[in-house]
């Protein structure tokens, strides 16, 4: 492909930036060209930008040459929103990573977009604050990038996703201006609520410079539990039992027979005893009083529900311990196949044994596999078709699984996609959900923002016949 | 004013809707004209419709015919939304009044438009389950409306305001077309969230026909507390105290002494011993053993500031008298003007002494009363401007006042409105909070949703000169 920049354009940018500040060695183009999807196309030119003032004169500058460009947060999406698919600029946010302030009073904090998920949460923690979303990449994504994907992660069921914490936003929009949404305040109805909109729209809208966050007092205690049982479906039952009662655990993870069996092979060992089919991580977090008889609730109900065996961690390294084994899930699967179609499918809660009933009838349709584990609170199940790589024609039939759980969850009331968005790998499937008028006013929107369709383009709709 | 309605327009409406759902007598011209804001225009058609297709039937007769048009719920709005200030049709929702499913396994209800708030909310409380948001006007105000400008009230400050428990909706677009946005998963990050995008866009964007509802356990107990002060100050410094003592309150509601006055001569008798600047109604929810343990640090907090009363509702009977004395606020402060200019800002929670230093200097501007009450756990105070009606020179006075009122909102880093919206009557301020480039973005947004600029116009945006 031919590169979308000039000598002028680069001689310009290394004017904006400085020339410490520019990349146009094939390593970098090829190395800021992909995201955790693994599908890149190198970039014509990588710059790091310093503050939002030389963002916005790159976009200007973008724009009067007519060049494509987008924003670059941690690079661990898994649907290829960083990647520029049509070349042109890629801005790496990475130079923009500090925490600005961190507000105990207003119960706020103000963060540049490349801060790291995990960074902010210890920060907030000393201060006894609390920042829930807990996506599973959070030692390397940034806050940036979950705003842009309206990231979720385990404590959604309770705390809801990255949007319930975003209070305003500094942006710089495709056309080159600089604008503020929201405030400080933890209300707003000031006109249209820009900071929701661009909340989830993957890079498309305009490029993040600063957050504005709300947090939350920490959580005096918690307690994590592991529940073991014979399937998914009495799993299920327990969770409609202890969520009927009334408990809001902090997350309730499943994680099916498949999984556990890709999780033995991967750590060596195994992680239950034989018959298990499924087992819930399940926590619970707020005063020491009501964890204490939440906790007795769930194991009771969970009980009933036919578990054969209940583990509570008694303390703070055995939580970890219980939650690092659903942190290796990803590269379990990784270490069976390299070759993983990812889907976080979303269903009605109580439908989540009718997804199940899916995923058995998709395993009888070709030569993969299909690990699912996932957000069994939200109904948000990681559906993992791992293709076997030395049989390479089941990617198509692989494929085709992928188009027929799509067209299931959406027949169940659900959703393609519950956290990682549409980037480039779901394009194809967007008019399973969404009908041709739905698109089109999308993409009106997209219009209204970048009328030069120069920002992050070939996301999110499919292409154009 | 000419009417903007032929008699052949007339007659298709009938036909679509049938005769007895279209009215056109004088009275129901001037009844559908205004809201609570009473500042009215009539109505030049008032339409019933029966179903989603009858409203996207009327609003294609519309547009073929270039008569604007709107959607009315309660009609309880503080600002003007429902008022069609340009004429044309009103169609009113009053027909679309049902309550189409209560979900308790997945938490969820799916309702039309104009099922009254405080009727859904006895309707989920009967199944165990909630639905928080509690505007003032929840016996009238509808559902509809509530998404429409993002209703809060005062439990918004532990559960989030309407935004946070809408899942999905069902719309007319401007252009005639019906869409579907979300669904009932908890997740959906599928292209842009045109769900949050109409959440609090006052009417202007779409006309809103079925609304699914996220709900929640409803807590199992609940109390209620009042604590009186010498003064606004120390009732925030308690409240800072107790928040940053890890209580998270379902409400913490504020009284100053001049709302104080207002109640008591509206009701006949004093309701706090001289001396008394400021109440505060706390309500605290959850378990029994967290709920017991909360108040006791909330009561705390409250006399290390220096409560010189504190009094705990012993009942839900009590509770209810306890929170009767907030409902009739409103009532008291239009028996002392019927003047009264209602706004509803919102700072950083820190910063309410500093918004009520502001209060005291506006109040040596001009010949009016300022009453100010509201959410003091959200920085949310409904600051009231109350005109001696018998110097009407003093509303010019009194308009000044609030664009220094605003003025000074926005230098605390907070916001012109928190709940009640924009609609005419603050259109003429927008520019003090947003940037141009903000207003010409929120334009063209409105623009890609109607073109021809026919639903609910004059809305939000400040007359063009």
């Amino acid at each position: 492909l031919p590169s979308n920049v000039s000598a002028a354009f680069s001689a310009a940018a290394r004017n904006i930036v400085g020339d410490a500040f520019v990349r146009d060695d094939p390593e970098s183009l090829e190395a800021y060209g992909a995201d955790a999807l693994k599908r890149g196309r190198p970039a014509d030119l990588v710059i790091l930008p310093g503050s939002t003032r030389e963002i916005a004169s790159v976009v200007a500058l973008c724009q009067s040459h007519k060049v494509p460009f987008l924003a670059r947060g941690g690079g661990t999406g898994y649907t290829g929103g960083a990647v520029p698919v049509r070349g042109g600029v890629v801005l790496s946010l990475e130079r923009l990573n500090q925490i600005l302030e961190i507000d105990p009073i207003n119960l706020l904090a103000r963060v540049q977009p490349n801060v790291v998920t995990g960074d902010l949460q210890r920060a907030v923690e000393r201060e006894g604050l609390f920042y829930p979303p807990d996506p599973a990449s959070l030692a390397h994504c940034v806050i940036g990038g979950n705003v842009a994907e309206n990231a979720g992660g385990p404590r959604a069921f309770k705390y809801g996703t990255t949007r319930r914490y975003v209070l305003g936003l500094e942006a710089v929009l495709p056309t080159g201006e600089v604008v503020r949404t929201g405030s400080k305040a933890v209300k707003n109805v000031v006109g249209y609520d820009l900071t929701h909109l661009l909340i989830g729209s993957e890079g498309t809208l305009a490029i993040l410079t600063e957050i504005t966050l709300r947090l939350i007092p920490k959580p005096q205690a918690r307690v994590a539990l592991r529940a073991l049982f014979g399937g998914v479906r009495p799993a299920v039952a327990a969770v409609t039992a202890f969520i009927r009662a009334g408990v809001v655990p902090a997350a309730i993870e499943l994680v099916d027979e498949e999984s556990l069996a890709a999780l033995a092979g991967y750590l060596g060992r195994p992680l239950a005893p034989p018959g298990t089919g499924a087992a819930l991580i399940i926590e619970v977090d707020g005063s020491p009083e009501t964890v204490a008889s939440e906790c007795h609730l769930v194991e009771a109900c969970c009980r009933t529900a036919g578990a054969h065996e209940i583990v509570r961690a008694a303390d703070e390294s055995d939580r970890t311990s219980l939650w690092e084994v659903r942190r290796e899930l990803s590269a379990s699967l990784r270490f069976i196949s390299p070759i993983k179609l990812n889907n976080d499918v979303v269903v009605p809660r109580g439908r989540v044994p009718e997804l199940f009933d899916l995923v058995d009838r998709l395993r009888t349709t070709g030569p993969f596999r299909i690990a699912c584990f996932g957000h069994a609170g939200d109904g948000n199940i990681h559906v993992n078709i791992l293709v076997d790589p030395t049989a390479p024609e089941g990617l198509r039939a692989a494929e085709q699984a992928v188009r027929t759980l799509f067209e299931g969850v959406v027949a169940l009331e659900g959703s393609i996609s519950g956290e990682h968005g549409i980037g480039i790998s779901k394009a194809p499937y967007l008019a399973i959900e969404l009908s041709s008028d739905e698109i089109a006013l999308m993409k009106r929107i997209k219009t209204a923002f970048d009328p030069q369709g120069l920002l992050n383009p070939g996301k999110i709709f499919p292409e154009d016949p």
